[in-house]
């Protein structure tokens, strides 16, 4: 795979499933956020706690059932539990959506905590594929301040290591730590806009941040 | 196990988990309906018409994160993939929360539809281990009509083939079907009261429904 997309749970779930469509025929492997299935148990956990390893799993478990949902609605789509049948589906023409719970439970290589969420469990996928990494969210990239605000701007790029404190992102909060950790640079893409991740998929450039890494940095 | 107790998503979280708190030490094993998590896939159906399979197979992962999370604050608890391990866990004098998906990825005996929900599940699985069945809401029972109604009647036992044409009562719509199907008299009691619960498992009487089948009716 030479890719790893992120479909972000901040996109509405049609959003996400267009989106999808058009990555079908391209090197790609998906990976689905939790969106309002994780949402909720966070909701949950601050009324309730529970234990740091029940949210982590059954965060994952949100992913899953995302994963399966956009699957289920993308013709040449197919959910995955393996980085094994993942090749086989691409090597088929087709898009895999990785549906992560099965292989994060063998490997457990991640902190159980809500500092790692989808995004780092999609650059640690990255990182064992070797593949690039593209997160898709609901927002055109990364801002100067938070892109609600009047006269926000967009970044057309940034270093991991300024990201690390940054405060609110469109990204999560572990994830230039993790970028840092495994040597990875990252596309930040707006999911609303499926050209412009085909584009940055294709080589060329398009409306999104680039979150650099310099290689000869270490954590 | 001599009974399987069926905690309904129509609880709230924290009621469930007071409720599990008390069956801790008898001989049960529990499973949890996907309460808010299952409404949230019958929801996104109703606006994407997901497949019945994709329906139904994210529905049961609502199960296993509720069970996860309700295993998770219970001590003496332990969630299970499978009956073998939940025979173990009793074993133990601990109370086992059955994670339903991967049973029923392997035995996949139940129609795939919105009709086939928690309550069908928790039947098939009471008919495997040959054990009882108390499925656990959060009003007294079974209703001559809507409880929400005044004057509605809680109904001390009704006959399944009666309940077959019933229209909405405080089970799924394909239970009565089932029990007949499987031959399996049930009862039916409120969540928020443990002590009834515990009162029938131990063979004494208390507020609910007993569904009663008829053993020599044929579907």
């Amino acid at each position: 795979m030479e890719w790893v997309v992120k479909v972000g749970g901040s996109l509405f779930l049609e959003d996400a499933i267009e989106f999808c469509r058009a990555l079908v025929g391209k090197n790609v492997i998906v990976i689905c956020g939790g969106g309002d299935f994780a949402n909720k148990i966070r909701e949950y956990d601050a009324d309730t706690g529970f234990s740091d390893t029940a949210a982590h799993k059954t965060a994952i478990l949100c992913m899953d059932i995302i994963g399966m949902l956009v699957a289920d609605k993308v013709d040449g789509a197919e959910a995955v539990y393996s980085l094994e049948d993942a090749k086989k589906v691409i090597g088929n023409g087709k898009l895999p959506v990785l549906l992560p719970s099965k292989l994060f439970e063998y490997l457990d290589p991640l902190e159980h905590s809500w500092n790692v969420t989808s995004d780092s469990i999609s650059v640690y996928i990255s990182w064992l594929l070797k593949s690039k990494i593209l997160i898709v969210t609901n927002v055109d990239g990364i801002y100067d301040v938070n892109p609600s605000l009047d006269g926000a701007k967009l970044l057309k790029s940034i270093n991991a290591k300024k990201l690390l404190n940054f405060g609110e992102s469109s990204v999560d909060e572990n994830l230039p730590e993790l970028l840092l950790k495994y040597k990875l640079d990252c596309y930040v893409v707006n999911g609303k806009f499926p050209k412009r991740a085909i584009s940055i998929i294709e080589g060329k450039s398009s409306i999104s941040t680039f979150i650099e890494v310099e290689k000869n940095f270490n954590l």
